[in-house]
């Protein structure tokens, strides 16, 4: 199933998706009632995907994301990959949503893409167990952990680099079918070229752990987003260029960059 | 003026604070409708403040933390300020109320208090010049920014090592009469014991321009906080012992250290 969260004139709801991402005209959404972290209902009829507005599939309230997790995108950052990835964090104003732009600040260095998984967790949880991390798992969904490059170098600590607003793309919609262990292409490409082209069974630490591992430091809360790392392949993103991240069997997440006036 | 937020039986609610901090028995709370960061109007009866249960004065979306931002701390971490402070995030997460536990998660380091101002943020707002920091400021409160020291090395990002659940107690209550260049004394003892002894006349980069440089990369909500540094006298906390962080003219915001089941 897809959940997504969407805009139609004043209304802000969440949704379920149907039809064949492939055909993007046989896809409609249907509103639910409330949210999807307890058992829903729909609440309405099917309308085109074309005739809403998507937005970030979740408002979450912390977004974790872990560093050095693809063994060939720790060596292309001139380093090894550390035993556990460093921690994190971006704050809930970086989140945009699909097709949202990427805005670069004034006196910003280079800022890169970065594609990845992103888990968003289902409920309230701590010290999750691995073997217990798909219960507290609601889905999957793209993200692009923009990062300005030179920021992070020179800072240390990396809240800045990549906790500008719009620095978290998030969308287009969370996938409830996946199991944490799937072995799926994450890639990205700027201007229909591409940048990035993984997979997660190169992941250092899988999804299971990594829950564990976030979850033994932080309460997480239904709709807590961790990204779960980047492949090699990132590189430099300007204004006007056109962003894509896409998780197989997830979607495609869009975002145009621009510059703040 | 003194605003906190409280539960009485199930009702949680902000309110506003009046008597003598120095004679106890003295202070009521009345509440107040809604939340402080319009104008408001009082809606209800006062009641003695030992009748109720004072909460984290605000619950943040993000709190932004300044590290090295008192040269004698900078010299006691082993090094020197820089030019300027760093910039990391504690998570929502790690909130805890006057008198709550600081709870040490299983498998700890050594855990150091850390007394700071703080900063609460009374309306949405983004880069804002240094002259018009006092707009956005609601007013201000006791942090203690707890730290696993021994984390905060091994991690290099300071997430996880600031960020457990409870390490931000905040409170007692925010002081709204306070200006962003006051000099106030900025202390913390342990179990009675006086562990840092400071002042805000000596951070190295002020509330304005600390509001100023944050607001810079990151959109402010109503109720973010910005912790301003802390002082010399950083130290290890052990279960059993009672926190205090006092800043003149605002507070004392008291916890006790437990360990984690």
């Amino acid at each position: 199933m897809r959940i997504a969260r969407f805009s139609r004139g004043d209304a802000v709801s969440f949704g379920v998706v149907n039809g064949e991402a492939a055909q993007p005209a046989s896809l409609t959404i249907t509103p639910i009632a409330g949210h999807p972290f307890a058992p829903f209902q729909l609440a309405g009829e099917p309308v085109p995907l074309s005739d809403v507005r998507l937005l970030a599939p979740v408002l979450p309230s912390k977004v974790v994301g872990v560093g050095k997790n693809y063994a060939d995108h720790a060596r292309e950052m001139g380093g090894e990959a550390p035993a556990e990835p460093p921690i994190f964090l971006k704050p809930s104003t970086a989140v945009a949503g699909p097709r949202d732009a990427i805005v670069l600040p004034p006196g910003h260095g280079e800022v890169h893409h970065e594609a990845e998984l992103a888990v968003v967790i289902g409920r309230l949880c701590r010290e999750v167990p691995r073997e217990r991390a798909a219960d507290v798992i609601l889905g999957y969904t793209c993200a692009n952990d923009v990062t300005d490059r030179d920021l992070q170098k020179k800072d240390g600590q990396w809240a800045r680099a990549k906790g500008f607003d719009t620095f978290c793309p998030l969308g287009p919609w969370i996938e409830t079918d996946v199991a944490p262990d799937d072995d799926r292409a994450v890639g990205c490409t700027v201007n229909g070229e591409t940048r990035q082209d993984g997979r997660t069974s190169d992941l250092l630490m899988g999804v299971a752990d990594l829950v564990a591992l976030v979850s033994a430091a932080f309460t997480l809360l239904p709709g807590d987003v961790i990204l779960t790392g980047t492949p090699a392949g990132v590189g430099p993103i300007v204004p006007g260029d056109d962003v894509a991240v896409t998780i197989e069997g997830v979607g495609t997440l869009s975002s145009r960059v621009v510059a703040r006036d």
